[in-house]
């Protein structure tokens, strides 16, 4: 099992400024990759907050770790440095990452651009550290390895997070997951109460230990009880899963009948689909 | 300083299903409050990881953890026997906790409502945990000590966690936090990169060590380049607070003009005003 761990930079995170929209999207884009994020962790854009909590993430050895945030130009922007206080090295000018920020002025006609100190402090990495093209915005991404951990630190606005991940990051975490497929389904449940559902999830999860089977209930209609039921499931041969997230399917319609509800629909039963 | 840490608990935080509302819910009612969440920490719903994580943020021993979901009915509803787990006590059936889930059924006119292993499991609390009112729904929020925090442990479902931490865990915070005030300032500026503006900002929080200012790129518009600064000063003397907030705002107007920009237009200057 390949463990991913995040951490979120920003005071903005804590104060319910910005909604933490970088952790969803990466953690979707994992769940459908195969795996999933372990733990996520918001601090402030704080020297010692950083160094003290990538110290702690690094103690559990996670495969990789995703850093989102404070990479910008701006003083409050510490994450490279409070990394490379964790790491015990220091922080020296990056001759790549000076020639990518060079590379991104240039294209947008700007070939003279002055690189002054706050253009200066983007291309400035921990000693050891790789470059990561950013297609999108200026501050590139960051590749370093922190004991057995690769550690990969992206700027925090979205479009430029989401351009380097799908450059850089997930080709990575594609090649270490080897070849997995997964099979979703989700009915939706009519006519049973939350509480007269969960045994028989115990039941279902009894039987299939390594699936992922979740209710969520979605209030109450004209006295009908509504719940979502969502099952994935994961593994090396693709017949396999989708065999296994079908019969999961079938199971639960029969106990759902059982109960006096019904199914009202599904997603994701039919096989071979793409999603 | 009060340390306030949270810890939201659900496998579908960590898979995109669902947006940490919550986390942001909680972080903006605190911060209007005159603190700050330092710590938020996202995890499965998954005894060892629950108990683990508890260990490691009571270890830091903040004031306060808000712990935010697994409180339901369902077997994977994990939270309160994986804090248990973590603080070396037992769960039982609490007399308490158990004559609020039954008011609740009373309320809605089922009186004689069965007390299900379900609705059992939602009464199953650690040793010598307070249950909590949920005036919106079944489960009880809980309160516990662990070492010299107070550990408050909520539903996930946003109704519920909104209710029970307006009625029980905001009037406790407000108590320890004692008399703060707390100054906003937006202003909206026009004409000036981020780049160029750090090296002010670098200035301006070397002046004011104590203040919150953040600058928030808003992209491009017809080559003019439009940044948001939130200024943010908390303290106990209502007028010091207003008038640092205003000098700082003030000072940053100066100096976006010195760098060739404007403030276009500006929240929260007049003093005495609410937010």
């Amino acid at each position: 099992m390949v463990r991913v761990e995040m951490l979120t930079v920003g005071k903005e995170l804590l104060i319910g400024r910005t909604l933490n929209t970088n952790a969803h999207w990466v953690g979707k884009r994992l769940a459908r990759l195969g795996t999933m994020i372990k733990e996520i962790t918001t601090i402030d854009d704080d020297l010692d907050e950083i160094s003290s909590t990538l110290k702690t993430v690094v103690a559990r050895s996670p495969d990789f770790l995703i850093v989102i945030g404070g990479l910008g130009p701006t003083p409050d922007d510490m994450t490279l440095k409070g990394l490379a206080m964790g790491m015990g090295v220091g922080v020296s000018l990056n001759r790549d990452a000076l020639g990518l920020i060079r590379a991104h002025y240039a294209g947008r006609g700007m070939a003279n651009a002055v690189i002054t100190p706050s253009r200066r402090k983007m291309a400035t990495l921990p000693r050891g550290a790789t470059p990561l093209r950013n297609g999108t915005g200026t501050a590139p991404g960051v590749r370093m390895m922190v004991g057995k951990t690769v550690v990969f630190s992206l700027p925090g606005v979205p479009a430029e997070m989401k351009s380097i991940f799908a450059e850089s990051v997930e080709p990575e975490i594609k090649r270490k997951l080897g070849p997995l497929h997964r099979k979703y389904v989700t009915l939706k449940l009519e006519g049973v109460f939350e509480s007269v559902l969960a045994p028989y999830l115990v039941t279902l999860l009894k039987k299939h230990p390594y699936a992922y089977i979740k209710s969520h209930p979605r209030g109450t209609k004209g006295g009908v009880s509504k719940i979502e039921v969502d099952i994935a499931v994961v593994g090396e041969d693709r017949r396999a899963v989708d065999g296994e997230g079908v019969k999961i399917a079938e199971e639960l319609t029969e106990m759902v009948s059982e109960a006096g509800g019904k199914v009202k629909s599904s997603r994701g039963l039919t096989t071979g689909g793409r999603r």
